[in-house]
């Protein structure tokens, strides 16, 4: 096996083409510039093989779905990606081809953000774990948080959700499967879009913004209990992916869509002002922010009007 | 167990006081400002149970060691720490007095070296896992690299190696013991001394530096390759620890000091011109850069005018 020198020198030092990058991998720390007027916006996100995803997956495909996860994050900011740095334990047996996998599929979703990476770390470890931290640039004071939702707003959904999880249980069977040209539900799995166009769209038409990484009712209560509010969706209105209702039936997708994560969705609430822009950006309004009722047991989110179980309310780490 | 949201608010959200941190713990992302006519810095390290730590040792030392070396690549570059990421994966039986002594230690290592933690990720693992992304700031254009040692520089240490490496048998054979009293090895390796203060000013005294995590002669070659040339290593003239000598006789302390790391003294060249306000500021020189002989075997380091063995040059990550 290569060393740890050689291993980041063949697998991790491609050339990065950004003003903003004054020192990349091969030295003690990467430095960044952040222009006049902005701010950095950073995240970190770690992924867990036989966790996150099947330890067996293609290694290209992990890699894929780990940066775009990580920059999900910063989408749901409105912020625009700039680089990132990578934290990679591996098992002692993993061959360089896997490794040279893993590059491949993280340098090709790495250009399509066009996203540096700029630094990392490599160690030896009993399990695959895998941690991005991802950051980008957003103008001062104008990145999207979760505390600014307001009354009477309105609550809005990017794209359609639980098609990642409807796909897990097919992954979950054949995990070595190859899906590069699979258009159906795996691929939603593995290739998330991160909406980094909309998010820096939603910067000047949204009050609060999340993604959606452990399920729509959960991230949701995120968002309510960041902002002090109530969340009330509409079920009828979320909308559901049509390959999700076909293998799964109408309820079980609606199920997927409530608690299952893994879609990258932003979550967002806007004035009614800006409804038909959002509309027009093919976003669907799926609910609304209310007061919070006083009761000693908060209802930070609420399904129909009516109260939500906590333990149905997304994936939990632990 | 408490869920991950809870663990998050009750372990890692302590009150941050820094002006540049726009957003910490809780949203999405982090938000910093990098202030103008400075650069952001920053270095992402891992560390394993039981590879690069005892499983078994007190949280809260396992923590304060993360943290300590992660800032020192901060040191070596110059910086003056500001923030840190943290991304932590935990085996599913870790217990919340373990998470609250491992949050403690971290907490008072933070402190110490006045470091906000503005964000992370918790995520259940087979193995005890700990990233720390770090970051501080420096004037721009002033971070001390890898790349710019030049001929006839002398070449320095900050201060004795080879303590921490010494310590390692011992913590070893009982990693449960409690330290925190301890001045003798074992506090070496615990609580390594990130060299902040040093680093900052060597920016104008060095012309390359880093920090030894991976054993003296590994890492001087990598400021030799770096900078394309070749250092020699005066062997009489490291700075040896006392208790190394006393407990494993002098050659195995020095052979400790060339290939064992986890010391984080910075190592670094600079001209004869500043050796007096070097040896004022408690250096050690231990030789010089030369020119690289041309050779098909590149000899980056020699020591005592000597060439040295790739295999007996420091640690191996795999």
């Amino acid at each position: 096996m290569l060393t740890e020198f050689e291993l980041i020198k063949h697998c991790f030092n491609w050339p990065q083409n950004n003003e903003h990058i004054i020192c990349a991998v091969g030295d003690d720390a990467s430095i960044v510039q952040v222009p006049n007027g902005y701010e950095l916006v950073q995240s970190i996100d770690t992924q867990v093989a036989d966790v996150h995803f099947p330890a067996t997956a293609p290694a290209d495909l992990i890699a894929q779905r780990a940066l775009r996860c990580a920059i999900s994050d910063l989408a749901a900011m409105g912020a625009n990606p700039q680089a990132f740095h990578l934290a990679l334990s591996l098992p002692k047996d993993t061959s360089q081809q896997w490794l040279q996998s893993f590059s491949s599929g993280l340098r090709s979703c790495a250009n399509e953000y066009d996203i540096s990476l700029i630094g990392g770390d490599t160690t030896s470890s009993p399990a695959l774990v895998i941690t991005l931290q991802v950051q980008g640039l957003v103008q001062t004071g104008k990145a999207l948080t979760r505390t600014k939702a307001q009354l009477d707003d309105d609550v809005w959904l990017s794209g359609q959700i639980g098609r990642s999880a409807a796909a897990l249980s097919n992954i979950l069977k054949s995990p070595e499967a190859n899906i590069e040209n699979d258009t159906s539900l795996a691929a939603a799995y593995y290739y998330p879009q991160a909406q980094i166009a909309l998010g820096q769209q939603l910067i000047t038409l949204a009050h609060s913004a999340m993604d959606i990484s452990d399920g729509l009712l959960q991230d949701a209560s995120h968002i309510a209990k960041a902002s002090n509010c109530c969340i009330n969706i509409e079920s009828q209105h979320i909308p559901l992916n049509e390959i999700a209702i076909e293998q799964f039936g109408q309820n079980q997708a609606l199920q997927f869509a409530l608690t299952g994560g893994d879609d990258y969705q932003l979550l967002f609430t806007a004035p009614k002002s800006v409804a038909k822009k959002l509309n027009d950006l093919g976003c669907y309004r799926i609910g609304k922010v209310e007061s919070l009722k006083k009761q000693s047991n908060k209802n930070w989110v609420l399904l129909d009007s009516q109260p939500v179980q906590n333990k149905s309310m997304g994936y939990q780490h632990f």
